[in-house]
């Protein structure tokens, strides 16, 4: 079966792990949730393990959903941790400074940010990091976060999708728009930039306009890795022509590989190499020396996940339904209200309920553990296999890997998982290349207005 | 004379320095302008010398003034260093990695920000430097910056101060939406926040409407500190309301003086003690064992900067004013037409040229050096001697110092002025406290929001 195909791995950095019942597991140190050391602490640990990037998964809100669901489930929400109590940007460039190697990506939202700041941010971050900056592009769902910039309705999807668009247009062009080459800083000729390669964008579209040039330099990677996640038709679409990773959630190889075949297959027509894009399905990993372990592992931290936040988290995931209403000990109903949100992202809660005849509290717990994504528990060995057919069959270029628990899970995938595919020669030894960029196998993006005066 | 008043000193730190012929001088460095670690050498400079803070004076545009005037000019701005290349939240993240006790100030306009973004910025900042951030509230009146923004013109100013009055209140709701002691964190019983402790602000005003509470617990420092630059009428006003540090251009005593009680003299109608504002002209430094060598560095850098950007630069701080059409070698002409930017900047410089009887040519190479600010050359006893009757005197609380080429000058001001401060008691020999907040003796802020539901 070995192709020796080299993966690509990063991690979801989420403050005491993804698992709902990751913060109140005994070697997890949720009270260092702002602490810069301890975020230092877990990213060295996977640098250590040569990952390829730590991922912080952002919002602009600190509940989801509209207020009314706040206040519902007030007292659920406060039996969990927040996803994150740190913004992204300074906790990354903070994090740039204690790491050499690992790429630093997190979301920024095309919603309700401006073009400008957003292409400032990641070039700075970029510069400072010494190419190491990765972008996940999103667009904003969230009630929430509409709530928080003066709207009272979310944006609608069409609409979301056409300011993404243009947003990652006019951040290409503002990247572009200080030539690497600018700034010969000639002391004895007074000179210190060249005026020829430094361009006014004058973007003007439906959304934005934007004069430029953006008043940080090209960054190191030219742009920062562009990441995404859409799983819908226009997310695929938005992804086969600008994103050069995609996360996704899917529960089986053959979701996988009709997924990966999908995305791949778009992206032709926008004259992209397949190889251009890596697609990374999001995994959560319980490992140890035996499955009995690894599994007793599993077992303990889904046992720590409060019943009465499990269920609302299960509600979220099935578009704000009211779950309260059915027997937990019984399955899900076959005739679900109508999803508030994303129908893609309950689609993959309902197929793994009736694919595994669960109820619906040992539904709560297995989501708890992945928000949708796929759990794995087992040995070194075990946990390789999964990993190498997914790659050698084309479901997936490598993994997003998300620790239940921190810091501990890091510890055990670093130590456990990582020599065994180094053993089987699937992941690197050593960091290659220099940025985020070589590491991913990316070619240098080409400036696309240093021809334009 | 001497009170022994403590005084506060922050710096200005613009890449090469201040000064236009700085990134010229023989010992700058502005081939480092994006390395990291060229700002983390002048920073702990900086703290070497117990300095309050370091100052990141920022804009959201690469240049100043209407797109025209960045055409016409091309030529001469390429002879000159852009005041940044990176962005300063992630900047200032980076740098308090490498420091410790050095708080970190940066600018954010009001005018093309959203609140709930920069309070974010700001908390976070504050909890990865465990309590060193300071913002400067500004609003935008630069043309440049409005074109990177979608608007053909910039924000009239009474808008401006309108919308940045609400911007602040927003912001301090933001701060205190979530309480110091909001987060428990008990694993045993599955309570990781009291619900009471977390607040919806259910802000609705002229300008901004937020839900919150922001995702990021109350900073270390309650607030950050508030920094404050505005001359104008509703400039002090705000200073007077919400300031807790205020950066001036005062050319004299006599101007420092009267500009001091003024704006202290606004705070009784708002309840604040006059202590709880600190006041800090700017000043450009050249110091060395004897005053002749100190004026030699001034001249030295003033020969440094090219006729074309000089003559470029004064016409700016005038107003936008053709210059061209006067003798260089004469003095300013009585009946300049009418500025288009800041006329309490312009008087600043006019009052300059007339005092000293200075030529077109005199007055931009003097205003080179300082963007409108006072230069001083002498020993350090001389320094040391105008910094102490300044502050004896109700002139200043201290002074945000501006290197006018970097890093020798933040050398020669640390190992040669600050001694000598010492020495009279007028300045820490260690940083006392753990905040920025702290340094500067101001109180920590009563949370706003914690007795509303």
């Amino acid at each position: 079966m070995s192709t020796n195909k080299q993966m690509n791995l990063g991690f979801l950095f989420q403050i005491s792990g993804v698992h709902y019942g990751g913060w109140r597991h005994p070697t997890a140190q949720p009270d260092r949730a702002t602490d810069i050391n301890y975020y230092a602490d877990v990213v060295r640990t996977a640098e250590r393990g040569k990952l390829d990037f730590c991922f912080l998964a952002d919002s602009i809100a600190a509940y989801e959903g509209s207020a009314d669901k706040q206040d519902r489930s007030k007292d659920a929400l406060m039996s969990a941790e927040p996803k994150r109590l740190l913004e992204p940007f300074t906790l990354l460039a903070a994090l740039s400074m204690v790491t050499e190697h690992i790429g630093l990506v997190t979301t920024a939202t095309t919603t309700y940010n401006e073009p400008y700041t957003i292409a400032r941010l990641f070039a700075s971050l970029d510069h400072i990091s010494n190419g190491r900056a990765g972008w996940n592009v999103v667009t904003s769902a969230n009630l929430a976060e509409a709530h928080n910039f003066g709207r009272d309705e979310h944006v609608g999807h069409a609409d979301r999708y056409d300011r993404a668009d243009e947003f990652i247009d006019v951040v290409f062009k503002l990247w572009d728009s200080i030539e690497d080459n600018a700034y010969i800083r000639d002391k004895a000729g007074a000179r210190y930039a060249l005026s020829e390669k430094i361009h006014f964008i004058n973007h003007v579209g439906n959304h934005f306009k934007v004069r430029g040039p953006l008043n940080v330099p090209r960054p190191p990677q030219g742009h920062p890795v562009i990441v995404q996640a859409g799983s819908s038709h226009p997310g695929k679409e938005l992804a086969a022509r600008t994103a050069e990773v995609v996360f996704t959630a899917q529960q089986t190889l053959a979701d996988g590989k009709a997924f990966y075949s999908d995305v791949k297959g778009r992206m032709a027509k926008y004259g992209r190499p397949t190889d251009s894009l890596k697609i990374l399905p999001g995994v959560v990993v319980y490992v140890a020396e035996t499955e009995t372990e690894a599994k007793a592992k599993y077992d303990a931290v889904s046992s720590l996940v409060p019943p009465d936040f499990g269920l609302f988290m299960l509600s979220d995931l099935l578009g704000e339904i009211d779950l309260t209403q059915f027997d937990l000990d019984g399955p899900l109903p076959e005739d679900l209200p109508e999803p508030k949100g994303s129908q893609s992202r309950r689609d993959v809660v309902v197929d793994l309920a009736r694919r595994e005849n669960l109820t619906i509290r040992q539904l709560y717990q297995r989501i708890s553990g992945a928000s949708g994504h796929r759990s794995l528990w087992g040995t070194p060995a075990q946990i390789a296999d999964q990993f190498e057919s997914w790659v050698s069959e084309g479901a997936a270029d490598g993994f997003n890997i998300l620790p239940p628990y921190l810091p501990e899970s890091m510890m055990d995938f670093v130590d456990l998982v990582i020599p065994e595919l180094q053993r089987r020669r699937l992941f690197r030894t050593e960091y290659e290349g220099s940025s985020l960029r070589d590491r991913l196998g990316l070619a240098h993006p080409k400036n696309s207005v240093a021809n334009v005066s």
